[in-house]
């Protein structure tokens, strides 16, 4: 059975692969995925997405390294434990091509310092028309952030709710790091860039007014 | 009429398109120019300038990503929404060569910070020297900061009236980021690495005495 | 005597040289091995390590720059003062492949902040599960800290009295730097950067609050 | 006069020049030679050293951006004011080879900060090991910290006068920068670096307890 639906799996082009290892040796230049952290995906078709494998230097991704994942199910062997919350948001929003999770600095310190908020808040920094629909600084953008969880099935489902809410290409696991997502790979990283920024100045304010 | 206009715009130089992708690579690689952030501009002439596109990435600059802008206006489609603030600095000033807009952490910590007192003060700082006119570090320099309009055309002319009466090659942008200049665009950018120097080390300095 | 011995002595692989180069040139792009600090070395068999010789550069290693050091000694002329704290550690566990000693900034402030406490506190971060064993971020890793010491045979005899009792894959030494270890030279650098991102992320957290 | 001065000038090898732009790469890379700042020399005989000139890239160093100087003057046009504080350096002590001068922000920001004390003092670190002559982390070490003046013959004599007394390979000026120097090139970057990485951590130290 295992077999017959691999068989049915669409074979990524080169292209796709390539959009994973380019991001992947941005993000390693960065620091941004230390210790094999981090996993990076983009939407295949309807029912597909190819995904970063676990546990591989991420600042060096090549063809063995990723796997064609269907959005419904099964999870190859090898895949990441967060495989699920890619997946989930996939299925959500049809409009996703592209979705990158990193560890930053500023994105871990900053999603435990506001953990019991629930989201950090970014108001009238220019960089918050780095997101899409944002047109303007004189706007408030909420990064949510989720209690993290070892059962990612579970906070996958807790992740969606919320964020149908949300707006914000983005969100935070407590502890652990930063996702985003866009249409594109470029729209992704655009985005990643964008809310990495805002925290690490917003960390920065911190330090100033502790 | 758009169409005899383009006719008489100039053919920038090639080295004109590679000082652009040069000051690109050089501010990409330090982080300056997050998530497509930043534009570039050099004069071509007394009339026109060659300014980067918006939306591009500014580390990986191409002779598609720029576009030739007459000084006086009408400013092409494409084109990042802070052009106005270019052109306004080359009919300013006929000695303006270069002008480079970055995105730093350093500047965008302290416009914010100091926005109500419209200005940050550097004094005592060897580096002022790196700034056309300075020649002992036994001075004060003040680097004025703007409030953010996304406005641009207002602001620019806010930004020139007061630009009138100061001697410093740069300003902030409150929540934005920095603008420097020169003559070429070697000054622009040793004017723009300057200021960020003396930016960063008050930022550090604010912090050890908050 | 001395001659006979080191007759005996294995010739390393291409690739064991290699991969301590590799190591060092990682580590020295991150800036983690200042003025020709640190030093790596791999296991070639139950007897003896391939180790980086004193005062070189660690970005630039070359077969010149390692040697064959049996694992009860002697040490060869030229070999860093640590050198005891490899061979002790491959001697206590066969199954470590891989050791590396950085110094960074993080490890440095924090085993001098935390001296007297003896040891580093983690908790409630994903990157937790970065070290060989830790499966949930909801668990806690403390870091041995053990004071500095000229005298590195006798240093060596007290590390290994503690870590018989640490699952933990490092340390640090106060004032010092960070030892990591892993079965290969991959595990060694994933524990290492995994620690020194901890490290970096709880110095960021005292820096908030004091 | 002049001429016949010039024309007793030795001609500097290429591996002088190398080394000079090759340190230039180094500094580059890490930040320490923003907006042209930074000057470096090696000495070529008894009597001559080859330094850069003022103005000029620092990270890119060619032939045609140095020159040879007398270490007793008169000093060519176009090379930097701080020429005076490398000749007098290798004139008061023969066995100084290099010497490298750079703008870091710990030194700028802990010049300024230490500056009524005239220096800055580290103890217990291993990195202090770096400096020629120190051989355990049970010592202090104090970098000389000078006011910073524009009348640089002046301020060379200053300086002179006290690092008769001082065996530490390096000194601030105040809100300018740090340098450091050795027998060799090699042995002035190892200064450097371990002078650096002890104001970054000392930096750091103060940022936890203000």
């Amino acid at each position: 059975m295992t077999s017959l639906h691999e068989t049915a799996l669409p074979v990524p082009a080169a292209s796709a692969v390539e959009a994973l290892a380019a991001f992947g040796r941005f993000a390693a230049a960065r620091g941004w995925v230390p210790a094999t952290a981090g996993n990076f995906s983009v939407r295949l078709d309807a029912g597909h997405a190819l995904v970063t494998r676990s546990g591989i230097d991420k600042g060096n991704v090549g063809a063995a390294d990723v796997a064609v994942v269907p959005l419904a199910g099964p999870i190859p062997a090898g895949m990441s434990a967060e495989t699920p919350l890619h997946l989930a948001r996939y299925r959500a929003d049809a409009r996703i091509g592209a979705i990158v999770h990193v560890h930053t600095l500023a994105a871990t310190v900053l999603s435990r310092a506001d953990a019991m908020q629930g989201a950090v808040r970014f108001a009238g920094f220019e960089m918050q028309k780095a997101l899409a629909g944002v047109s303007t600084h004189e706007s408030a953008v909420e990064l949510p952030i989720f209690a993290n969880d070892q059962d990612t099935a579970a906070l996958a489902e807790r992740v969606e709710t919320r964020l149908a809410a949300s707006s914000v290409p983005g969100y935070l696991l407590a502890g652990h790091g930063l996702y985003a997502w866009g249409a594109t790979m470029s729209d992704a990283r655009r985005h990643l860039e964008g809310l990495e920024f805002l925290l690490a100045c917003t960390l920065e304010e911190r330090r100033l007014a502790p």
